[in-house]
């Protein structure tokens, strides 16, 4: 059975950005689990469950969170697992706050930071973690590859039988 | 005897921007404590730091941060005395990232934020602080502010003399 | 009976965004009073308010304005009781420009600067200013801050169930 | 006799960049007077400078700030006059946060902002407005204009002679 | 009577923003003229009348252009006569593309620029340029200017009213 | 023989950035024209040269300029032949008042923008465009590719013997 | 018969964008084919159809991508025909991440980037492309110039009439 | 023995950057292997690179590149091993743009993204994917991290010994 990975997201308004975290989890099968844990609303649960995400069976954690977007980092900060950040577009400055908040941590604590809301990408970058030592997921990563790529294909031959006379 | 300003900062590379605001707590006599506590690579210290300021004595506390500054937010979620955060400028983007990392803080969390490398302007507002309940502190920063004036006067006394004729 | 906090606004269409700092003042039983003086179309009143605001009983003063938000820099050039300023969004830029406006204050003259459209984490600043002194309000704060993350662990409760299976 | 310029700074550290608007001053014979009055530290002498400036014999003011350049916003306040805002560049943000305070006035108090310490134009920009009603002035403009331009093409055929063959 | 204003904007989807500039110079029974002409569609139209305008009785030039805003320095290319720019919002970056492509102008050829789609501002600023040799516009502009802070005053007594206890 | 490249500089300071692009020109045995031509202080000049470029036996055109860097749209509204334009980077802002002053052309009046400073690639854009329908030329550029991949070939096998054990 | 334009999008949701470059080309004319080819889906028929295009009979290739927009820069390292980029503005940033991924390519492989969204333009780039060498598809350039400023002078005409007394 | 960590860089001017990587994978003993492949002129070893790196022992791959960087992009299109993209700081817009550049990637190719010149945190990236599976090498990343809080707390004491009397 696959690592699981975690879910953090640092308010419930996340939640739809978050949805799209985990379809891509299950479309891949690997567990999950989803928390709301605010860094600077609960920092002790937040840092806690960093701590004790190795040993309780975690693989990568996501952190989800927008504005001076710390969640990412303050997981980090309590984990050495690898940690991705999502940044949230927030209600101002087209979610550039965010992935600045995200992104530039500091020497020693890396966050894996994937677009603006980027939450998909997130959970991909999860998996493909897993699916180093995976080869089973590994597999499947490579065959929905190509299948996107397909799908690609696809949409070319309609534009092309409709634009290219 | 006034109460304490805490500064805090995340490294050690940060303490020239810090000597700044320790000059201003020096010019007007106000009693402060010094610490490096990075919230990303000690933020157990950090944390607790905050949660027992207002116990040890402390008004108020700055924290200064680079990048990808979440060093004030992470003080601000451990106490409820007022944090006033320097966004320091570290070598990419001008401070920027620091700057929307420190002001753009979530709804129940605030941190006062100055300009970038602001180190003074944070002490005076702290010494603002402690002035509100304290009559003496007050008639000091009106006091200074005055003398301010009276440079500024004395810098234009002499720029007339040399350009207008 | 506590010192009260003055609001402050450029203009009466940054009503919206004030609100929200009353009532977060209104829920700490925090007196204020509220004021539409512009710095640059009513500089007399606005000046002459900060320059009084001690003297008449303010603790500490809000100054809410956007575009080229001079008014809390205005305020804070008239009185040496902190400043606190809340870059209003206005209809282009999405709110740098009075993000900029405020914080990047030159240095004898802070402004305590706040998120974009951050009214209630002002109001909730000043109240930490003023709760240095008041152990009953700072008991308070203490209180609010455990019940907000009781709210967000609560919420995490509810998504934990939803989506933990 | 022509309309006097004010020209006034926020600080001292701002002749360097004056100096230029000085020597376009000096080089059409327009009259001028210098000042440094802070919009933050010495607000009274700046109102004051500002609300007799038309009476005073002047017919236009330029306010040099960086930072969150309040300067030109103060003056215009203050006086119906024409006001030109150039935008110092500061320690940081390569005077973007200047450009922004200085340009984005709200209705009703206009600043002529030109480009990022651009003091020569400022200069030329009051010059403008007095030759409006001003032939002689207009002529010298239209004739400087013409040198300038003819500097260029002077230029033009240096570069030509050495790169075409 | 009073010279002409020139209102010259890039492209006829420019006028909603006009229309506010119009407004102001009629409120101020300053004659003006309309035109579209376009910096890269119509350069020679746009050049010509320029270069014509202080002998056909103009004052000021203001130019609205969005984008690559480059009617406003276009014009200023072609005359003495002072240049006012608007930066138009157009359809991406919020104003900023314009911003700086209408106020970043060279050493000798000065466009003042005032806020994005600040077009009353730019009015007034013509305006306030007439002003200068025009008593009776001078004291058009002050009672205005007082009538204004009289608004902002009579807002301000009923927000008083309405939250001041 | 090939088809004229014409180069024109707003001012001879571009001349260092300028010369990138001759000597790729040169590189190529692509004849060139070099001149300085200020789209402000000789628009006359500017807008002429574009006029008469095409019967002049130019095939492309290349404007250099910084800050509100209006001249490659200047010389493009002037003919129909391809106008490259090369963001200047001038004392402030990094280079970013001219791309959005080159890049953000309006609907009509096509720049082809390259990176700030780009210099050579601009050149290199021309040479494309002029191999467009000579093969000779085209076949140079597919070798000079093929010769800068053999480059970094070799550039990655001193890495890999240095780096790799 | 003129050479071709290969028009190529990174994903069938910027057919919108497209469709603006197709009718500018059917205006003309020119004959184009439109593809969807991923440069990270569909890296390899992307590569392939850029390796294939002039012999395939393209004169010139446009790339359209949002978000880090590689496609165009993917295009050009696998051609020496002329490229084209234009950045596609997508749910985040406003289209700066498009820009700069499109416009800043290093040297040696330059993308010919237009304004955000500006589909028109670059097929209008790619006509001035093939016009270099086609005299007739200049003529048409230049009478679709005229009459687009016909056009402009039209609407000035309607401007003038309505707001000229 | 421990999978590898691919570095590739696309001009061997990142090599500085580079190298900071390479000290942080020494100082794990976690093996390596460098590369100069650039996206844009040497497009295919860069991806064959990529496309077998799996079966060719590789664990993660780090991709370092500045301006419009497409490099770790390119090799995510070609794999899916988990990519690290590095942005490095050119010459102009202070790494904004190759931050862009590499974050913002679509959905389906996901980058991690670190901060900017940020190497040594991508190592310690790929380390701690690595160390999901391997149990050694985590307990050195805790026991690093462990030190690492060690050496911020000494220098905390010299500056708690220096600073605070």
């Amino acid at each position: 059975m696959s690592k699981k990975i975690g879910l953090v997201m640092g308010s419930d308004s996340d939640l739809p950005v978050v949805e799209k975290a985990i379809a891509t989890l299950e479309e891949y099968g690997v567990p999950y689990e989803v928390h709301v844990y605010s860094a600077h609303r609960t920092p002790v649960p937040a840092a806690e469950f960093a701590k004790n995400a190795r040993a309780n069976g975690f693989g990568a954690i996501i952190g989800f969170a927008g504005m001076a977007a710390h969640l990412a980092g303050a997981l980090a900060a309590n984990t050495t697992l690898p940690v991705v950040g999502v940044p949230v577009k927030s209600t101002h400055l087209d979610g550039m706050d965010a992935l600045l908040s995200t992104v530039q941590m500091p020497s020693g604590i890396p966050v894996a930071t994937v677009a603006i809301n980027g939450a998909s990408n997130a959970a991909l970058l999860c998996i493909q973690m897993l699916a180093i030592e995976d080869k089973e997921l590994a597999d499947k990563l490579d065959a929905k590859r190509a299948a996107s790529a397909e799908t690609v294909l696809e949409k070319n031959r309609k534009v092309e039988e409709k634009y290219n006379k």
